[in-house]
């Protein structure tokens, strides 16, 4: 398994990230006669379309992800790497690997292992995206977006402080403070914020508050186009904002944001103050793309050839959403997690023919359909010709989505969880914890001074 | 529920501080004619018997933790505050309440309620203890100890990143890494904490490196004193030596700690090298216990009349590990959960008699016994005359820890995982997160520079 063998002829492989690309192509490649290391940054893969479902304290961080170690255990030939890759020697076929970020200073670990050049044969680069700002960077502090279980947990703990200091403030003061709650931009992401934000106000916090009432808080969502899920059919569309609306979510579309700020939110001339700010708003793609020294579209993704290498390198692949790839029809590939499986598995079968001597093949994005949940009991799913709204749309996304936890282990858990929040509306994973805090160690003597 | 209306007459109750010694009094007033109001700068109650299941990845979070207004929901007596003591007036029955820590100024909510200042007729003070450093704090960031929920998860980040640095290191340096893990203290928790790595690193993890061998790690338990659990009897500690020993843990007694820095633990003139350094050594009470400008003893706890109220002030009480009270026997009571819980509920019936105009109570400490666990199916347990040892001592650790959870929900769910981690060694808790990671939103354009 280690790159120290000289006798060992097996190509190597080298993945860079564990999220559906790369996950997807390591496994696919677990019998086949190549040493696979697969390189993050995070020791764990998250299942990302139930990450707002942590945001909004309905499950706990370990529900959705599962170590990269424990999901690749039972695959003799991969090696996994806790690391992040500071760049690429395309020529000489290396990948070089830091440590990874572990936090400020005084929580490092003791050890550090240095920069790491790992050799390959073929690459899979599935870096994924993250969020943008448009430009404005200073926002993010002001408004987290959801892609990780970091930000899922700070989510979480903006949100319910928000219900804590209105309590505190309404006690202290005696008048109810605002509770507003703004979510900018309404793709999938911000349509399943706004709704669970609803969800959890509405229902779930209603009877652990003796003094403010939870369900007086507003959920404002703004959307800067003329439309919520822009990238769904209009009646869709028009049918999600319709249930928004009766969960109690003030839609407003063509509210392109100006400014953000500690607790405002500016639409042109208009100051919205809000208790919390989520953003749903932008995502661009993994910075690595850049370190590829190959063309990017717009979004700083990748611009891969049908069979999803970069010009030139036919052993480098591009997949999941650093990938800019285009379907027969002109259409780009969407960046959702199917499109992100079915490139990984695809980069693994071509990498299997050419160990077999067999030529390439293209890649073709099979679109199975697109699911957006809003709140519970409340989606729209667009199967092509077939469109869902309602509590048929949920049902559907929740069969899916909990068929695509396959190879997680706690798939029964999830599920006897979320059957435990439905009836009892009790949430253990209600918890706010802040791993930033400094003070919680108190020396007698430092404090009696 | 409100202290804005001057027309209610019942007596008001505040409990600071929902350990097992504030929520069990708060829940013994459930039913009488009090108004309560329970402050914790924490929205959960930990379950801190567990929280070394947590710090070794064998449990989540949410599995021993509960949020405080979850656990209260139904006594419609009591209200539940998020906020930090700031100080007492026993003269006119105020606590001081500011807003808790959120976190650094880029991460606090928008909303700060400031000071709040609570009326009482009754006030139990259960703030607990925290850890203490023998007047080093600077050793804390290089041995953080085990008391919160933030902590637990900040070992567990330590401890699976000495790992995975190890195997980093071992890819790159093609040399094997030492790879040590220095406990300071051989009470209960370190105890606890060293048989546990051994368990992690001897069976859970071997699996999943392809590089270092996990079970090459070396665990040195150090204990200043000549023996390990010197509260237990003394054959009692002979044998959870013996099983630390058989686990494969460096126990050295007389080994008294004289710095720590990054990485070294000094023992005398002698350096340990240590990949993780865990405290467990040392304890000290609130500094609430100071701001009641009482008699102290010198762990800072404070010293309780026989009713566990402070001098002159019969509508005070102090209970759990915050009270320095004493036995038939002139022995102290111990700082363990049992001790908190019936400390709590007898301030509660003290309460409720006084409302009833019965005469005061003498508190006497019902000892039950004393169980130490020494990782999977090991433990000693002191019952009296009665002493075990290894198996059946860990059974019987596990079935009064199973009762003990009564309250929690998630009972069920914590034996389930136990069950599903015994029979498969599959850890989804193993999750490395740091929140305090900051460089997580790529901005392209700063990037590219």
């Amino acid at each position: 398994m280690l790159p120290m063998t000289q006798h060992v002829t097996k190509p190597k492989v080298v993945v860079i990230g564990a999220g559906f690309a790369g996950l997807n192509a390591a496994k696919a490649l677990a019998h086949a006669p190549v040493d696979i290391t697969v390189v993050d940054r995070k020791n764990h893969h998250t299942f990302q379309p139930l990450l707002y479902q942590v945001a909004l304290a309905v499950l706990s961080p370990a529900e959705i992800a599962s170590p990269v170690r424990t999901v690749l255990r039972h695959a003799a030939n991969t090696e996994v790497l806790l690391g992040e890759v500071k760049g690429f020697d395309l020529q000489k076929r290396l990948v070089l690997v830091d440590d990874p970020y572990t936090g400020p200073p005084d929580r490092a670990v003791s050890a550090r292992a240095g920069v790491l050049s790992l050799p390959y044969d073929y690459l899979i680069v599935a870096a994924g995206a993250t969020h943008a700002y448009f430009g404005h960077p200073e926002w993010e502090q002001f408004a987290p977006g959801l892609k990780t279980l970091e930000d899922a947990t700070e989510i979480r703990r903006r949100i319910l402080m928000a219900f804590e200091t209105a309590e505190r403030e309404l006690i202290a003061k005696r008048t109810p403070p605002p509770l507003n709650f703004v979510v900018v931009g309404a793709g999938p992401t911000g349509v399943e914020l706004a709704g669970a934000i609803s969800d959890i106000a509405g229902r779930h916090l209603t009877k652990e508050f003796r003094s403010i009432d939870p369900r007086q808080s507003r959920i404002i969502l703004l959307e800067g186009g003329p439309r919520v899920l822009p990238t769904y059919p209009a009646d869709l569309s028009a049918s999600a904002e319709r249930q928004l609306k009766e969960m109690g979510v003030e839609v407003r579309t063509n509210a392109m944001v100006t400014n953000i700020e500690q607790g405002v939110v500016s639409v042109g001339k208009e100051k919205i103050p809000a208790s919390v700010i989520l953003w749903g708003a932008g995502v661009s793609a993994s910075p690595l793309g850049r370190m590829l020294g190959v063309p990017l579209d717009k979004a700083g993704r990748v611009i891969v050839q049908p069979d999803l290498t970069v010009p030139a390198h036919p052993e480098v692949f591009v997949t999941g959403d650093l990938a800019s790839a285009t379907r027969h029809n002109g259409q780009p590939v969407p960046g959702v997690a199917p499109a992100a499986i079915q490139m990984g598995k695809f980069a693994a079968r071509q990498i299997n023919r050419a160990v077999e001597g067999k030529p390439r093949e293209k890649f073709e994005y099979l679109d199975k359909g697109s699911l957006a949940t809003i709140g519970r009991s409340r989606a729209v799913a667009d199967f092509g010709k077939l469109h869902i709204s309602g509590y048929f749309a949920w049902l559907a996304w929740l069969f899916i989505h909990l068929l695509f936890l396959v190879g997680f282990r706690n798939r029964l858990f999830v599920l006897s969880e979320w059957a435990w929040a439905y009836l009892t509306y009790n949430h253990s994973a209600r918890l706010i914890t802040d791993p930033a805090e400094k003070d919680h160690v108190e020396t007698p003597k430092a404090k009696a001074g």
